[in-house]
């Protein structure tokens, strides 16, 4: 449930310009901890929702002038909107949350702009559901925040933006923009790209092909429903980071083609070393992932268990779970035909597991070696 | 928990070469229906773990010839092993349960086989642990199981394979053998292919980039931690379809590469469009593939639900989706750098969804709009 919040670090007034999902969850997680938040938005209605959801207030010309002002508006115009605050409030840190920051600095450069009083951040949270109504306070707990220091940035600007990102709730990361847009460009914008690739594949795939989709297929393509207007300004303004890891792929593509042709032409030996070989760096690239695919793994106990389709199992499933007392780290439940029909991973902390399966065996449940 | 076995269509003996997960458990299926099954491997000790699973008996020279033989052995020997079995028993049905067909039946051309009595197959099953320690009676329940007659295939072996595939629980699909490769060429190939492009950036990725990896990179890249030796031959023995559908990758990369390079060069206009529209075939493709990203989602109503990272919560919160009483159909628990903190989404029958978030709601969860 919710933890007690710690009194802010941050000091108001706050004003936040955007109350998209992102500007409208920072001002309720503020809020909450009591700071004083002003908003504004170029549109009526979702200023109206952002205030409804107690995110702050629309901001009056008496206002005190803010100590921080967070820019949360699309990446394309943001460069423009940290100007004018960085210009309208002369005493005020300026932070925006767009998820490319080497754009935004180039503009600010152009601009003129005061860089010492500007910090970037990329809070990497974010919601299937956009806009204001799907705001929550909690929205950035347990997240990486980077602070994109330009290295013009005042110790002061960076403090301000630190103690915001702690504030709610996030895990601070530092790295300067250009890393930052390297390393979006190949954990989010490319497999983005690739994943609506793949997925405008089936547009025109074979009838009865999309019938045999497997749990595969949906993990690859999940995220290829994305918001199209959104992922194109993303993509656009970090066009080269992305360009380059896109020629990364078609130089593999190439290479693999290479090895199926060799296997079409009879030629086995290359083909099965070359296609190994693009498995096998996949096997190795995937292992770098922390978490559940990565390090995490091996401090958890798996317990896997078939569920068929009958009604209400999943639900006795868990019950039993619950009454076997153990710690549930995590489920993942595999998808047959669409239907979570099949095989239900159960991870526990290591040394629960068996005591889970027997559990479960002895509750009528088939465990899987 | 296990709806009681029908008596079995097959009549036994059914004769299974190679006892890995697949020839395993469906032996182990057959003889949980009562079927006489004979095993041979050409590893003792897969064929003793297989026997020992009570998969079926090895077979021996006093044994009476099988109706059926089903081949489950490596995709480029499945030819050479089925063509042997044709003639080794001159009267009986022989399949395959290889992930590729066509190149199945150029080898049985090949080999001068008799076609009449062969029909090929895939079972639409597997599991990320392979060999017959991980066979499961119940591998292919609510699985497709792809028939694929080749044309050649008498009436008698077609009714034989399907019933096997009846009996241990599968869903009929029939496709000729090069649809079907096609068809696995863009729901199964292609993925495991690009998934394993894009984890193999990560070996190379900068400092820092992968501890940003949202669940987008951990879903896209989930099967690129398969078994390279099965893949190399699975993508090997249908090289002709999977470079098709590679070079349609290709040309939506290049497609995508020059509306980023646009964007590089200044011109916003064409790069938006041509991004934008990359996205959208994208979630129109998505939006082909059954189950809970297709159809289904609209059947269910969802309940998101903020999980912290406090142990034993994700124990606390099934416990109370139970004590509400509503059918639970699905769970989806997104990972934050690796723990499964953050949005828990709960899937219930149309119409439960608001009783189960006012339960929970009620038991101080925080529900999301």
């Amino acid at each position: 449930m919710n933890p007690q919040p710690l009194p802010a670090a941050t000091q108001g007034p706050v004003h936040i310009v955007g109350t998209g999902l992102l500007g409208t969850s920072i001002g309720v997680a503020l809020r909450r901890l009591g700071v004083e938040v002003t908003l504004e938005d170029s549109s009526p209605l979702a200023l109206a929702v952002a205030v409804e959801l107690s995110a702050g207030r629309p901001r009056t010309p008496d206002d005190a002038a803010p100590r921080l002002v967070v820019v949360a508006v699309p990446p394309e115009v943001t460069g423009q909107v940290v100007a004018q605050q960085l210009a309208e409030y002369p005493a005020a840190s300026v932070t925006d949350v767009a998820s490319v920051k080497a754009a935004v600095l180039d503009d600010l450069r152009k601009a003129g702009a005061d860089l010492t009083r500007y910090v970037g951040s990329h809070p990497m949270a974010g919601r299937e559901r956009g806009g204001p109504a799907a705001a929550m306070a909690d929205l950035f707990v347990g997240r990486p925040w980077v602070i994109a220091d330009s290295g013009q940035s005042s110790r002061t600007a960076v403090r301000t933006v630190r103690d915001l990102a702690i504030d709610v709730g996030a895990t601070l990361v530092s790295m300067d923009p250009e890393r930052h847009d390297a390393a979006v460009a190949v954990v989010s914008h490319l497999p983005q790209l690739v994943a609506s690739l793949v997925a405008a594949r089936l547009v025109e795939a074979p009838g009865g092909a999309v019938e045999l989709a497997g749990q595969g297929l949906r993990d690859v393509t999940r995220i290829a429903g994305s918001d199209a207007m959104l992922w194109a300004a993303i993509l656009a303004a970090n066009a080269p980071q992305v360009a380059s890891e896109l020629r990364s792929i078609r130089d593999g593509l190439d290479d693999t083609l290479g090895a199926l042709d060799a296997a079409a032409s009879g030629n086995f030996g290359k083909a099965i070393t070359g296609l190994h070989d693009v498995i096998v760096r996949g096997n190795a690239g995937v292992e770098r992932i922390p978490g559940k695919h990565g390090g995490a793994r091996t401090d958890w106990d798996v317990v896997t268990v078939l569920v068929t389709d009958s009604p209400g199992e999943l639900g006795r499933l868990f019950t039993e779970v619950g009454r076997a007392g153990v710690n549930l780290e995590d489920v993942e439940i595999e998808h047959a035909g669409g239907k979570p029909v099949g095989l239900t991973s159960i991870s526990v902390l290591r040394g629960s597991g068996p005591r889970l399966a027997s559990a479960l065996a002895r509750a009528g449940w088939r465990i899987l070696a």
